[in-house]
């Protein structure tokens, strides 16, 4: 019998619920119809980023709402601060560099959050810097950057702060106008619990005078053009239909659960299994400033990482991640963000603890479920 | 943020890819296409009673399939013996009298099985009994029957054992000819993963000859007329035909689980749960002889156990079955029969262990689950 569950930082779980509106069949995207979805969506979209600024809709992955970042308020030429914790930091670098910007990497240790002094440092080494790019939560190492304090800092200078929110958007409070990040991107396979093709992006005013001066080429991700059009309801180019549709009815969800709930409910999962972890002596690959999107975790010496996180996938059919580049074979992440809750957690630790004494880490089976049963038990509904 | 957890003893998980079989838009029932369809379910069914007789399929549920075998193998006045140890025995002498037969009762604790000797003795007493009527598994004390046995008395005799097979058939072995069952009955909501409204029906040679003496007024449940229509693949009525095309895709994926495989992973779930409560000290309802389509386990005496049932499908998302009759709010059914497997196990025993301590009973969280995991690690695949 299979019966699988997908428990990676992404493609996250789609509800059912989600799942039987994108299976209505198609309506044509140039209707009123398609409008008023869209208009429904444009409007849950502004409450999930806490913004006044449209946050455009693209049909792409995650990765394209960066590039439009970088290509929209950016030119050649232009240096610019890009935070290297991780694999999706190097994202920021290759896209800049592809680019040709100007790119001052700050690095930081596989796990570690940007320190902000660092960021201070830079930009006060780099006066002329145009940017400074970071995740708020790195999905290669679970680790959050403090995105708050680093926008109190890009606030004050010439710098936009672009920050890439996809593991972040929707699984904790990242009020985009408050805070003044200048441009946040996320995607639809994450907190927003749809499957991948979505993406999305936000330009502050900061940004949006910034994008009047880029003089890179574009096409596909001119963002002045998609404002103008989703301004009226529709799209530059087709739209994802199906997802667009999908997203009217999860952010309905999101809506219905209440955003603050929903945060709650992620960073409790986050805390049960670090608890886990805790008990079964596990260690964390971001101890310090674990995101609440998914808990990275070191797999014992004697264990093989890498065949253990195919075992779990392939014959137990629970999907974790494992770990990239240097962190491969080394760690398993398992996701909090999107449709997951306490039982996903329970099952997650469950397997985990059955996984690692498969192949020779001793353990006692069941500690480390009751270490997550008693975080979550605390939050038990009346 | 709501996500359910169906772990009651009927109806029980469908499976995605029998509900994505099931919501293809539907076709007529009159045709070759149904037809074709309709001879891969039937070729399944067989191997699922281990028979070489027809199951018939009937628009009903169970208790439609029991009627069935009352009206059309008996007739007014014939004396029967009737195994009443719980719900659904209860239901076979309502049946019995409602169609004016002549039951005998052998009346047996909750959760208790018939011993052997007492069919014996009540054959012997009764010589003129017509048959015995029986669950193989009684759903309501989570008891199974010592069917085999029984049928080995039955033979001998002049009385047909019809079998209740509702929470047995696919649920372990119980073959059909071999054993020398007379009449077996199921339902679609079990084993078979589907939705309710379909009902099974199987009869051995003595039974289509006692068929013919019936003199028992029918028409929807005539058992003659539906075996010649379903032998060229047709119904008598209206098919309920998406069940019967989730039907065969259900029946498909046994065939590849392997039925023996099956029986194992749901008694290893039953073994699971069995092994979680005596770790928790919680007693069972039918220790000496209980069946692998669910366990019944008594709630502590300071718990409200109806509330807590309720607390956990209401609140919890979990929904388990609470005790029927007089065990109402004394116990909690957990189901193993049909799409669950592992983790569906280690969700009900966390769920069980939080709910039992949120409800005043103290126990140590992941005990339970503990001792469920080292069950289930010792048939992990390899």
């Amino acid at each position: 019998m299979i019966k699988d569950y997908l428990l990676a930082p992404g493609p996250t779980p789609v509800p059912a619920r989600v799942l039987l509106a994108m299976a209505n069949p198609l309506i044509h995207h140039r209707t009123p119809q398609f409008s008023a979805i869209f208009a429904d969506a444009r409007a849950g979209l502004k409450k999930l980023y806490q913004t006044e600024q449209d946050v455009l809709m693209l049909a792409a992955s995650g990765t394209g709402a960066m590039e439009s970042a970088v290509t929209n308020c950016f030119s050649a030429g232009d240096e610019v601060i890009v935070v290297n914790a991780g694999k999706f930091g190097e994202r920021w670098l290759k896209l800049c560099k592809a680019f040709e910007l100007e790119p001052i990497e700050i690095r930081c240790e596989w796990g570690e959050a940007v320190a902000v002094e660092q960021v201070e440092r830079a930009l006060r080494e780099h006066p002329k810097a145009r940017g400074v790019f970071l995740q708020a939560s790195e999905t290669s190492t679970t680790a959050v950057h403090p995105v708050e304090q680093i926008a109190a800092l890009t606030r004050r200078s010439e710098a936009l702060l672009v920050v890439d929110g996809i593991t972040a958007v929707g699984v904790y409070d990242l009020p985009m106008d408050r805070w003044g990040v200048d441009v946040l991107v996320t995607g639809s396979q994450k907190a927003l619990m749809l499957p991948p093709g979505l993406a999305f992006i936000a330009l502050g005013e900061r940004a949006w005078a910034r994008q009047k001066e880029s003089r890179q080429r574009r096409f596909y991700f001119d963002l002045a053009r998609e404002r103008d059009n989703q301004a009226k309801n529709t799209t530059a180019w087709t739209p994802a239909i199906s997802l667009v549709i999908g997203l009217r009815e999860a952010l309905a969800m999101l809506e219905e659960e209440g955003l603050q709930n929903a945060f709650a409910r992620q960073a409790r999962q986050a805390e049960a299994t670090r608890a886990a972890a805790a008990a079964l002596g596990l260690k964390l690959v971001a101890p310090k400033n674990p995101s609440p999107a998914s808990t990275g975790i070191y797999t014992p010496e004697k264990v093989e990482g890498g065949k253990m996180v195919a075992y779990l996938r392939d014959k137990m059919r629970v999907t974790f991640a494992g770990g990239q580049d240097h962190l491969k074979g080394k760690i398993v992440r398992i996701a909090h963000l999107g449709y997951v809750g306490t039982f996903d957690t329970i099952v997650a630790i469950a397997a985990l603890e059955m996984a690692l004494q498969r192949f020779g880490h001793e353990l006692e089976l069941g500690r480390g479920v009751g270490a997550a049963q008693r975080v979550l038990s605390a939050a038990l509904p009346k």
